[in-house]
């Protein structure tokens, strides 16, 4: 009998290996499913980033039930890796799986999702390959391994297909199609075993709100995060830092933080993490001094460590097999490596007052990083450091700063799922302004921050152009360090671009507001059309070169909106690139206004806007509110009142939720912030009714003079 | 005590997994060691190919010693996973890693070796990924493994390196580089052990030769498969196809097969392999007539089989899980799947005359094939179905041909390692003239033939440039089928390339004896200049962009000589691009003799050429014996004898092996095959000493008139 059962059971286990069992699914939270597969691994994306759900936010979200046929689910383990296949339907969409710069629609795509620089092509290797997709269905799929996974999204045609396309003939039949219709997801996962999770939402928005609240909810920056930031000469000296600074001041340019590149240490590439003593002889004094004219600095790094650092010795033995640029590769998996590299930072820098980091080189490349075949004391394999490098040096980073009870905000070349709450906006190397705002619109899909920065420009056009862009985007950095260009070095768009600038100070209040939502209630705060409600994505298929001999496959090409975003609540931003004078702007289902003049543009329909060359394109949705502060250098300091006029647009009565806190400490974590809920609505001919509820007893009350202004005749 | 054991095992094999093992090496066949690391796969790409040594062959190489210290090499088990590490010196040069298209050195390189259409970039993606590797220190590499291999090509930098780089501060250091000296190559293997092999030297070519040796010698095609072959466009009936024929007899251009595109199939993308009645009413009659005619057809087909085939409701049980255009893909790896799939080709096609296949789509791309979440019925996985399946169909087409005793010479998209004997030549869709002229040189090291085919030109000049490097190639393929280009479309250039088609036929005798030499001797046809003596292959790294914008690492470009090959004994063939009308030519130590002229050209130099639109630049070594027959339209049939002149070039003493055999059955396998030494020197003033040894006692004696000419005056 026990013979028979052992033989009953291996069978099973044989077949449902074979042909893939539909898992058991749990609650783990309100509308957040979860499946264990096989053995899954201890050290996963989760455990990594020590991401914690926010329960009480998750509840909050609406609800309706497990968004898939359980039973076409499928997972196996064979091969000693883990077979997962999800269900799609016929039209159906694909968002996420990482941050991709040149397609927002991942349907059809295969990936292996890879921490990496960007090399030019949606292939999964990129900055964040966050194991995460939503589908316009209104659901998400995470698959929470640290490993590299290999995607179809929509590819493969199974024979066992619930959908079989029909075979058709190429000889004579037109409607052959390289790549026949697929109705699963299928992921392969090296490793025996996985945690899948199952977002519901009822909406794709929702999925994606689920996806960051369970992952401890979005990044609230510091307010001085928001205003303006420039990066100097990697060999500046205090002196030189001291004097752009008083430069910006003196042309009135805003300026909230001051980034110094590799030339603040010793020696670099690998790093001492120590001052250079020549060029900043007296570094506290240097903090303490700009920090008196408001404004702070931040610190380029990469973590690999140099023979002439002081702690060089001692990580040795908490090191990786193998080094980077001939510098010791902390493993951040061990105490022992974290406490001497983070040791080491807190006291150069962060105890004296840095705000934060750059940290550079956590990606790639290949060539640069450690093998694969790397080994790291912690037995955390090569991979899966890899994939998780750029999410320990956040939290790690963002740990000290929090035991200071002092916000920091700061940039990362790499991160992935779990590392949502952190406060690092992605950069990288790539500069195609394109790209760029693609990419700003699949953050919004993976629980990433992208920031389009500005480095150089041919042309006074195209720094303009890129300068529009920065603005609304969540850091605007000026990278120009290396270019030596400056917000003034175009005469002829100077006055324009302080003009942008400003407005990114006036719209602070309004920022401030959305990355508060990102972090309470899970809303990106740039994010995708795609996200929208009464967006249409009008993808369409168009072969473009059907000769044979350079297209042999006659292989259709993508179209789809990827140059406009939402930023906050209320705002559609359609950048301008260099060399166009107009553009079409897909609008929502609703009606929009013009941000900068109310005047109504158009309802759910495709509208061609010609801006000229001083404005970006930005469309407020019917009834939006906007809070703008007046123009000023630097953010409030904690506790600084601020006049905030609110702009009204549309017709329909407008709502908007105003945050404030002390912009600085994490006490809004314990209470001490306030939500105002802001109404206005029309009355009467010209007139508008406006109401805000006080600040919450105890909590902080910052507002100033409130004014009102009707944007919509 | 026991226990105390079983401890200490368990720390050994601790420390052996995570510092790794000096692996046992076996000598398996003179020069060639093997070791076993770990549990290696039964399946595994000798297998796979089904390749035998030849022993004998491999006897007659030149030994020497184990070519590397044993304690540098590095071998672990981990987190399911093989490690390996090679050593690598400071000057050493790497070659291989299969069919590359843009380098020839492959040291410093990152390569996940996967067999896939070639996507521009020498990642390891390509359609033959052998992992085998050359040193220029002499000695060869080969990892028997079927999987997706990670290498790193002296690209990592370990802590524990032997020659550990200095580390440099990029602040001020000039000397900085972003990718130290590296001295291992390390290779990661997803799967808990492989067989390794190291194959000496003495020399890189020895090396090469003998791993050729071992996977069972290079291919020997018949005689015709040296002539010229034409691709028919795909809908031809059969009628187009005996009018294309003439028209190339009429013109007086040579042809020895044709060959037959989709459109010979009922249904094609999947196939049904079966014919098209309506096209070819009667295909064994239009095999019949044109073999008449000295003209033989080769089919095109994709492996995968269409719900319209007979064969499919047969074979369905023996397909992969996943379909490709909706068609079946047959496990090769069954028995049953194979005599369907092989018995159908037999039936419809190689029965009744036809020469041989081009086989399609094996290679890749991922969106078209089986998924690698894929599985099949013989529990191969899908990744090593992928990289095995190329070499099964060569293998298994090849089965049936040397059933009938009749030898075939066909197109292949993928191959591997094991395959080298099989006579299948790889083509792919890229058509970058200077990239096929590197893929041709990089065939070389990884046992594989590639045609530099040509397609269609832009100009009369391209035409004739690509026709040129065609003539000097494993395959005359003109594969113009799509463009409807004929050799005679560009009336400037018709009689240059008839002279050049003309040229090809004339040499057989010499293609014909390199390819033998290719089958006894293990030597390529067509090769690297690395694999010549004398030759300095003159890397230099060159700086080219100093912006920090556009190279933020200042990444150096490397300069290689990668557009010049050695083809047969004796010749350096140097093509010359479109738009170029001179160009350098690097001259191994000896000297040199242009092959039109005889003229010395040079010694162990850079020489540059201006050899005029007609012609492409070929010069000769030293003592060079060239055998040539007069011009014809077709090869020789089996037991035509051929008049042949010995074309003799410089000073030295010649050499040369004439290969003769029926040129149409493997008889040769079993000594029906002659070699025959061909001996010249110069006497007196003007005159020649020449000799030439019989064909041995009942062996093929094919020579008709001889003569003997002296090029160099």
């Amino acid at each position: 009998m026990k013979f028979l059962l052992t033989t009953f059971c291996l069978i099973a286990t044989f077949l449902s290996s074979v042909l893939g069992q539909s898992p058991q699914w749990n609650e783990v939270a309100p509308g957040v499913w979860k499946a264990r597969i096989g053995t899954p691994e201890s050290y996963d994306l989760i455990s990594a980033s020590g991401a914690s759900p926010k329960l009480e936010a998750i509840a909050g979200l609406p609800r309706k039930a497990f968004p898939l046929f359980k039973e076409n689910i499928k997972a196996s383990v064979t091969d000693g890796k883990t077979y997962l296949a999800f269900p799609l339907e016929k039209e159906e969409q694909l968002y996420g799986f990482g941050l991709n710069f040149k397609t927002v629609h991942q349907r059809g795509r295969i990936l292996r999702l890879h921490v990496d620089h960007y090399g030019d092509s949606d292939n999964g290797r990129t900055h964040a390959p966050v194991p995460f997709y939503v589908s316009s269905s209104g659901y998400g799929v995470f698959v929470n391994s640290a490993r590299y996974l290999d995607v179809y999204a929509g590819s493969g045609v199974r024979k066992d297909s619930r959908n079989p396309p029909p075979a058709t003939d190429r000889n004579t039949d037109k409607n052959w199609s390289a790549r026949p219709y697929s109705d699963a997801v299928e992921i392969l996962v090296p490793a025996e075993g996985v945690e899948v999770y199952v977002f519901e939402g009822p909406t794709p928005l929702e999925a994606v709100r689920r996806f960051n609240l369970f992952n401890g909810g979005g990044a609230l920056p510091p307010r001085w995060g928001l205003g303006f930031t420039q990066r100097v000469e990697r060999l500046y000296t205090a002196a030189d830092v001291e004097k752009e600074a008083a430069e910006f001041e003196e042309r009135g340019f805003p300026l909230d933080f001051i980034g110094l590149e590799p030339g603040w240490q010793s020696k670099s590439y690998p790093c001492t993490f120590e001052w250079d003593n020549t060029r900043f002889p007296d570094p506290a004094a240097l903090v303490s001094s700009m920090l008196g004219k408001g404004i702070r600095l931040n610190l380029w790094l990469n973590p690999y460590v140099s023979p002439s650092s002081s702690i060089y010795k001692d990580i040795l033995p908490y090191t990786g097999s193998h080094t980077v640029w001939v510098g010791a590769v902390p493993d951040l998996n061990t105490e022992k490596g974290r406490s001497l590299l983070f040791g080491k930072f807190r006291k150069e820098a962060i105890d004296i007052g840095i705000s934060g980091y750059k940290i550079d080189e956590v990606d790639g490349f290949d060539e640069w990083l450690w093998p694969d075949v790397a080994s790291f004391p912690s037995g955390i394999s090569a991979e899966q450091t890899r994939q998780t490098y750029g999410v320990l040096m956040q939290r790690h980073i963002t740990a000290i700063y929090r035991e200071k009870n002092q916000r920091t905000f700061g940039l990362v070349r790499a991160s992935n799922a779990g590392g949502v709450s952190y406060p690092f906006v992605i950069y990288n190397d790539n500069y195609r302004h394109e790209d760029f705002i693609t990419a700003l619109i699949n953050s919004s899909f993976s629980g990433v921050l992208w920031t389009p920065e500005v480095r150089a420009s041919k042309t006074a056009e195209e720094w303009l152009r890129r300068m529009q862009t920065v603005v609304f985007s969540p850091m605007a950095m000026i990278n120009a360090w290396s270019s030596g260009t400056k917000p003034w070095s175009y005469p002829e768009v100077t006055e324009q671009v302080r003009q942008m600038a400003l407005l990114r100070m006036q719209m602070m209040p309004y920022w401030y507001s959305a990355f508060a939502r990102y972090h309470f209630d899970g809303t990106p705060p740039f994010r995708a059309m795609n996200l929208e409600p009464g967006f249409r994505s009008d993808l369409s298929r168009v072969t473009e070169n059907t000769s044979l001999e350079e297209n042999p496959y006659q292989e259709a090409v993508r179209k789809e909106v990827k140059d406009q975003y939402m930023a906050g609540d209320y705002l559609l931003v359609a950048p301008v690139f260099t060399g166009q004078t107009s553009r079409k702007v897909v609008l929502p289902e609703g009606r929009w206004y013009d941000f900068y003049t109310g005047a109504y543009v158009g309802n759910g329909e495709i509208i061609s806007v010609s801006p000229g060359l001083e404005k970006i394109p930005v469309f407020v949705r019917d009834g939006g509110i906007i809070p703008m502060m007046p123009a000023r250098m630097h953010a409030p300091r904690a506790g600084e009142k601020t006049d905030i006029e609110f702009r009204y647009y549309g017709e329909k009565p407008g709502y908007f939720r105003l945050y404030d806190d002390d912009g600085e400490t994490f006490d809004y974590e314990k209470g001490a912030c306030s939500w105002r809920e802001v109404r206005i609505e029309r009355q009467n001919k010209d007139g508008l009714k406006t109401s805000i509820s006080p600040a919450e007893k105890g909590r902080p009350d910052l507002l100033g003079k409130i004014t009102w202004k009707k944007m919509t005749p």
